[in-house]
């Protein structure tokens, strides 16, 4: 752990000299992580160049669909390994033209466990909570939903259906994740997705010397 | 693991001298393990005999949920573990009474990844994937469906809203779960509820000698 610290440092070092904004976006398995990402990117366009680093245990199925839609992406395969670590990132960093982006979003593992361990070397790590999860995640995977400076809860054209209790998630989400901004969105609909861009062009912003 | 696979082994001894049939629950988080829990046992009552040992790594909010409905109830609480092992079952099962129930349903941490390692001393491992997780899950996360002898496809009544790809996922399930018997069902809803019943009444059945 002690080693992936360090590496971390280097790899946030390293990206700050390349002055890319890093992002590690954690979630449960379905959260909608690739659908975001890809809409994210896509909205970004013409204003701010970004490429993917994407984690799974098996299957390129999210690379290829981020790959699909024109955008840099490169895969990690973890086997049977539950998160990505940093010495994974650094390597899979080095197979992208990082002088040619403005942004680094790194899609890790479907996991809301494993992966709160493991620094990345990140600028921010961004947790989802999709509506039809259910409005207790924060509580149940405290270390994940506290270690994030961005929450978001997604699927929000879900909600209904599921029968999200809105006023519980944000209170759940706010007593565990309290330091952290927190967007409501719909990647598939597009709802509230422009608050979370001019957001991330904002961090994009202050991180240029 | 070598020492957990004894003490599963250990507890598959116990559980089969108590006559009692075990499951072991395991998803995502927020695949609705627990409603899906709940309404097994409400639908089995004046039959089964149904305690439910339930893990989670923070909050006893399913327990919680499962005790208000009268259901004998012990919660392994694991901090910052992702999955259960023989020896917590075994100490939780300890304080169950055993020679009252039929069936033991344990409910593991929300999870795809560690708890496929673990065995628990389980008859059957029973893997749920939600409609509105995607049909794809099986294909990312094949240790845990390939380990599964029962595969249930959940929140049936929400597969439209989602866009769900049922003949894919169908298709994914097949290929990874193999050997597993397939159902699909809403535990909110009550649809396909009966046919899971009759197999886990069958499964019972055959274990009485």
């Amino acid at each position: 752990m002690e080693k992936n610290d360090r590496l971390a440092e280097r790899n946030r070092g390293f990206f700050k000299a390349k002055n890319l904004l890093v992002l590690n976006v954690v979630s449960s398995p379905g959260s909608g992580k690739t659908t975001f990402i890809r809409e994210t990117v896509a909205k970004l366009a013409g204003k701010l160049r970004v490429g993917v680093i994407v984690g799974d245990l098996a299957t390129d199925n999210d690379a290829a669909r981020l790959r699909e839609v024109g955008i840099p992406v490169v895969q990690i395969t973890t086997g049977t390994v539950c998160h990505l670590d940093a010495n994974m990132v650094a390597k899979a960093a080095a197979e992208l033209d990082l002088d040619s982006l403005d942004v680094l979003v790194i899609e890790n593992v479907g996991n809301l466990v494993c992966p709160a361990d493991y620094d990345l070397g990140e600028d921010l790590r961004v947790v989802l909570l999709s509506t039809t999860e259910g409005e207790d995640k924060p509580l149940k995977y405290p270390p994940m939903f506290h270690s994030a400076q961005v929450a978001i809860v997604t699927k929000s054209d879900l909600a209904a259906a599921a029968g999200f209790n809105r006023a519980q998630a944000l209170a759940n989400l706010k007593r565990v994740s309290h330091h952290a901004q927190i967007f409501e969105l719909s990647s598939r609909t597009g709802e509230g997705m422009s608050a979370w861009l001019d957001f991330l062009a904002g961090e994009w912003k202050k991180r240029q010397s």
